[in-house]
């Protein structure tokens, strides 16, 4: 069976998957880099190149990141900032070599032809719904998971849709105020959900919601 | 020094206090209890006559309440159902002898005489400011602290004025949608207090805030 998980998707206490203001200078917004910090910190981000990092819980969730990976869908705010679509050189935030080193489906409805990269990742770009969009994906796959990538709104599409099949999100004890938020519309989503709650002593809590079967 | 504390408040994941449709026979609206249940399963809460509950971080966390407190500041949607002023019997919801054994001050518009409950607590109707009913409460608690017990709102408002010493919010994993916000308005709290984080085996999150020096 292959799934559609989402991990280290960070958010606010107050719930925002990122902050107002987002540009090409601030991907996110007023929040800076503060919902990232923990992950920057961890052996995993920092690779054996920068020893030190911390190999604890946050550690081991981040690692999950690739494992059973065949594609990842993302949202069109997430590959690049307002006004990206009006850049025909515009080639993600990630380099030549970007981490995902598998075939990555940008949502967006501003397509334009398949970007072949360094390292496995081929951007294709998709004017779909997110069943349609996790129908492709998932050839792409071959049979492997699909990595749902963010940012929040699209998160929060897939989650109404009832296609997340495992939701990884990391709560940063910070109040953004305002920007984007992840919960919207969807109470009671915890009824079809195994959830687990784990802090760690970085301050930061993850928070697990499985499907049953899943 | 007399503290300003906040104890057991429950939110769920995506940050509401209470639910929608407060009323006489759903005091937590479409909540229900859902957002306590961690609490009716401690120790704390069942008492000596009923053995059985939890002993670990959840019952540990509850058994603050009343240590060092003396006297309590509530808002008017604590104290009663909407419509509560109206009806010049009500007297709260705990019956005859309430779990708060100090001076009680509620804060509403409709100010009546106080009343005398058994167990140590009276209830002290003021309409004022948050500075102004907590220099009131303070007074009436000679030295000791001063719980303030909620709603949300009143809370929300208490923090806005940074009249707040420590805060327990306790992260319930469900999804109501809808209802009585805590964080909205405070971008930024966290940089006046030391914050902590500690999940419990019943699936709940303790959050502190410590103001430095508190």
């Amino acid at each position: 069976m292959s799934r559609a998980r989402v991990h280290n998707f960070s958010i606010s206490l107050d719930g925002f998957g990122t902050g107002e203001g987002q540009s090409r200078d601030e991907p996110f917004g007023h929040a800076g880099e503060r919902l990232h910090e923990w992950m920057f910190a961890t052996q995993w981000w920092r690779g054996p190149d920068e020893p030190g990092g911390s190999s604890g819980v946050d550690d081991a969730f981040t690692r999950l990141f690739d494992v059973g990976i065949g594609a990842e869908i993302m949202g069109a705010g997430k590959y690049g900032y307002p006004g990206w679509h009006e850049d025909p050189e515009w080639k993600g935030w990630w380099g030549a070599n970007p981490p995902f080193h598998t075939p990555t489906f940008i949502l967006t409805h501003h397509t334009r032809p398949s970007i072949e990269m360094e390292g496995g990742t081929t951007y294709h770009f998709l004017n779909a719904s997110p069943a349609e969009a996790l129908e492709t994906a998932r050839k792409a796959a071959e049979g492997q998971d699909v990595r749902i990538g963010g940012g929040a709104t699209m998160i929060r599409d897939f989650l109404a849709a009832g296609l997340i099949d495992y939701l990884h999100v990391v709560v940063v004890p910070i109040l953004l105020g305002r920007g984007v938020r992840l919960w919207d519309g969807i109470e009671g989503l915890e009824k079809d959900y195994q959830v687990e709650t784990t802090s760690s002593p970085s301050g930061v809590t993850h928070v697990t919601f499985t499907r049953a079967g899943a």
